[in-house]
């Protein structure tokens, strides 16, 4: 086991700063708090836990009530072991469990509190030696070699490390796109004869690179002990409401929401919100194309510089439309999945982003389609794309990066002296929130429409995205280590519905980048004289191009060879072990 | 536990009768015989064996080395348990183990002998009494009732019940279709307009159906204990043979065979051959088209009685073809696929079904593709579907039931009567061996394609269908029960990689109907003046079709929600159990 902290008693490491209301009662602080240190067997939690002492007795406004949770060896151990983790034996196989992630102990049962506003916020502490080391690896120093995954995931969890996992593979996979992209941008620029092997280059490639991911994720989590991980029980998510009954599975007393009332709250109220939301967002690019045309009217009708920049102000006007438009509507979807009151946390994040997705996919791209499809204008489609792609990009990263680390500048200079416990906790106490990786793959998710939607008229798309994801990797490095708050590490598997929906959109793509070769000039004149043979090839192709996708999926195992014989391996010892246990056990038991 | 056996000391029954080669030298026979008795611990089955005293002294060509063998109760809970089975608690969940399939010894050591030649059968006993009882509910007697699929599953395995199962499931599921089929066929034969809605509704059927069939098979599976029950660890298969070697997972010595030479073999040798197969079934295609050529030719020159019939030779003589070209076929891919030398009999099977599903389907139903697409000839179309449906299904049934059932009558006699052990053993020794369910989905998934790539031009498929099913049902059943060995019962969860090939079907039918549909004249009458918006709503319907099959297969669970629950429950107890049994476990380590 490691233990990396420095300022506390050996074996105890303070983990998780809880912060209660300053009027909290203090019957039901000392409830909690006996809750916190009562023996497992008696239903508590068995931790260690003291009020923080408050220094500054000149600040009126000081909470009183900040608490630092800690955990034996012992406990932390015990507490790994229910988790289910697995660890790496020294034959390189994964045996035992491991305790690394010592900060999982978001489950414990006070978490009710929060929905009462009692727990205004809990938080596991910063550890500023093993921070410092890396960030230096991560993002301070110029280098050549790849992220520090094992690092990564050793202080924030694998929930987190495959998402940074997951955004240095997709820039990675994307390179090859964005050098072929620079080459076609070398050559003739209305070379569609050109576009139509790099779009289907692009979609062959965009089908291997998710199925040779999910084998580099598998790979990542039988490394972290987490592939063959049971999934834990899930209890109900806090904010989740109900009358009292008993569950049909633990049989424990807990709060139950009729499913049927559920539905009903989904498919009359959440179902025609998000239609309404894709009507609003349909109406506002019917104006942005009526402000395209006057602009493109005043242009032609007298020429001038600035009427020239003005035919470019619709589509920086809509990009950014678009984005406040996508943030407006994820508070309300968000509101309204809580609204619908799921049980399980995993229940709530699926209908989440289900909403999010579609919305953010129409909203963003329906335009496109709206100048694809509709209008078959290829020019004005390539304009529009790079308009969109690199006014949303810079928007994202300022929002992302530049914004919160000017409004955290000042505290931050603080950060970096040494400082008590005490002060470490009151500064902390006051960062941002990490809210999850959820925003961060909606970007990826989003960036790789652009890339593969329409790549047969615009190779350059990769490029912009691979700059923008270098990018990202050094600022979502130094976000998260520099202006939010330590977030709980939430053991994970793989990269759950994210890989469903960039797999949707591979989809998509095959069916926009066919149709686009289809209508392309260049194949018509392969069929001077049958529109009608052209087509049957397009949907063949289209077809083909699908088998060929299905296909892939089924035929490449999710998991590499060499984990799936160690795994077998494990399996089939645990099976010996078993058997062996039994045959004592018969003895044993005859004599009683 | 169920003792059925009447003719054995209390608790112990025959099992499995295991003939070996008469000319085995007697080291051999008395080392199996000890392997067979010794101990488990010392690597031995810890069964009772006995060899079968020849009471037919003037016979001299009796094989002497006939040998029964038995199990004790301790020793058949102790296979049920290794197998993972689980049984119905007294309130209606599955908790332990049970042990009616007594029959599960297949796996024993002895299989290696089998590809040496020593081995000529091995093979379970029917039970006389059970079996009258089973027969005469099954298939008996007139009744209204469904099949008895759990003494089915009782007497010959969980493999086989789930195939009758699925047989039951798909008559009644096509009935709604068979029943709108006789409508249509009341009324108007050319009126394709509604044939475009039996189509459509045929789509959405086909697709619901086996959505559907997977939730029944598991709740099949779940009341047999067989849904969450674990893999046992696969040996190599009979057959499999390679250098010596260690295998990576057990670390047990067996033979192992370098998986670069299989793919060889798969690639250069199997993969051409599967080529030429399909090359030369196109052949012979082109061949009936000629005589169909000629026939009609001779027909319109001077049409009389006998042109007429010969108008319908060459569909029927075809039809046989195929037939014979599917049953050369099925042993060749046999051949190939043993050849190929795979280690599990998993990956064998796949192969196999691979191979002659392809063959198979292009066989059957490139003619129909012929005419449907190349000649767009609706009206040959479907005489030529009723012509291919009507014999095969008239073959199948000559081959399946009245062949065997005439070539068995003489012996069957025998068996009615009541004789002695001996007799017994020695008659079912001569009964055919029943090869497993292959041939039998295989019969249905054809049957399937008939009733659903073309349903748009031929309704009347699934009445035919559902009439042949029905006959299905009985013969199969006599089958089972008169003139084949009682085959080792086999543990299954599922139908396999069927659901899988089903499934694939009707993602064809998709495309064919949609095709069809766009075809007809009717759809062309509501664009006379564009048939490039006729095929863009065609292909645009057939994707909402598609999507519609896929979100659907997302949408519904593949497990009915209640045994879910029930899955839930025993997996959150038995992780309680453990648990507290760790608290209590860890006082006495730390005692000693």
């Amino acid at each position: 086991m490691e233990v990396s902290g420095t300022r506390c008693s050996p074996g105890i490491l303070p983990l998780v700063v809880v912060v209660l209301s300053p009027d909290t009662k203090e019957e039901t602080v000392a409830w909690l708090l006996r809750r916190i240190r009562e023996k497992q067997q008696a239903g508590g939690a068995e931790l260690l836990v003291n009020r923080l002492h408050s220094e500054v007795v000149d600040k009126e406004k000081e909470n009183p009530n900040i608490f630092l949770v800690a955990a034996s060896c012992q406990r932390l151990l015990s507490g790994a072991e229910d988790l289910g983790l697995f660890k790496e034996f020294s034959d390189g196989s994964m045996r035992s469990f491991t305790c690394i992630n010592s900060h999982n102990f978001k489950e414990f049962h006070v978490r009710r509190l929060q929905s009462k506003r009692i727990l205004i916020q809990m938080f596991p502490l910063h550890d500023r030696e093993e921070l410092k080391r890396l960030s230096f690896k991560w993002y301070k120093k110029v280098k050549t070699s790849l992220q520090p995954l094992d690092d990564i995931r050793h202080y924030y969890g694998e929930s987190l490390a495959l998402y940074f996992g997951f955004l240095e593979y997709f820039t990675m996979a994307l390179v090859p796109l964005a050098l072929m992209g620079l080459l076609y941008c070398q050559f003739d620029w209305e070379n569609y004869d050109k576009y139509v092997f790099f779009a289907a280059f692009n979609l062959i490639w965009c089908t291997v690179i998710f199925e040779l991911w999910k084998r580099c994720s598998a790979s990542l989590a039988y490394h972290w002990g987490t592939l063959s991980r049971k999934k834990v029980f899930e209890e109900p998510r806090p904010g989740f409401h109900g009358i009292l009954g008993f569950n049909p599975v633990t049989g424990r007393e807990e709060p139950l929401y009729p499913n049927f009332t559920r539905q009903l709250r989904i498919y009359l109220v959440s179902l025609p919100f998000v239609l309404l939301c894709l009507y609003i967002s349909l109406y506002v690019m019917m104006i942005y194309f009526q402000m395209e045309g006057w602009a493109l009217m005043l242009h032609e009708r007298e020429p001038t510089f600035w009427t020239k920049i003005l035919l470019f102000i619709p589509g920086v006007i809509y990009a950014v439309v678009i984005e406040v438009m996508n943030l407006i509507y994820r508070y309300a979807a968000e509101f309204l999945t809580e609204w619908e009151n799921h049980r399980l946390e995993s229940s709530y994040q699926n209908h989440l982003v289900l909403k999010v997705l579609v919305f953010n996919f129409l909203n963003c791209f329906a335009s496109l389609f709206y100048i694809a499809f509709i209008m078959q204008d290829l020019v004005l489609l390539r304009q529009n794309l790079a308009t969109l792609l690199i006014t949303s990009q810079i928007i994202n990263q300022f929002m992302e990066a530049f914004l919160p680390y000017w409004l955290q500048r000042g505290r931050n200079k603080m950060m970096i002296n040494e400082v008590s416990l005490n002060v470490q906790v009151r500064l902390e106490s006051d960062m941002n929130t990490y809210l999850g990786t959820f925003d961060d793959y909606l970007e990826l998710f989003l960036l790789f429409g652009y890339v593969s939607l329409f790549s047969s008229v615009y190779p350059l798309a990769a490029v912009f995205v691979v700059l923008n994801n270098i990018t990202e990797i050094y600022s979502d490095a130094f976000k998260m280590c520099n202006l939010f708050k330590r977030p709980f590490s939430d053991p994970a598997a793989n990269i759950g519905i994210w890989q469903l929906a960039f797999e949707a959109m591979s989809v998509i793509a095959i069916v926009t980048n066919c149709t686009l070769i289809g209508m392309s000039p260049q194949a018509r004149a392969y069929f001077p004289d049958s529109e009608i043979h052209l087509m049957l090839w397009t949907v063949a192709i289209e077809h083909g191009f699908l088998a060929f996708k299905f296909i892939l999926a089924f035929l490449v195992p999710d998991v590499p060879k060499h984990i799936q014989i160690k795994l077998a391996r494990l399996e089939f010892e645990s099976m010996e072990a078993l058997k062996k246990k039994k045959m004592f056990d018969i003895p044993v038991k005859s004599w009683l």
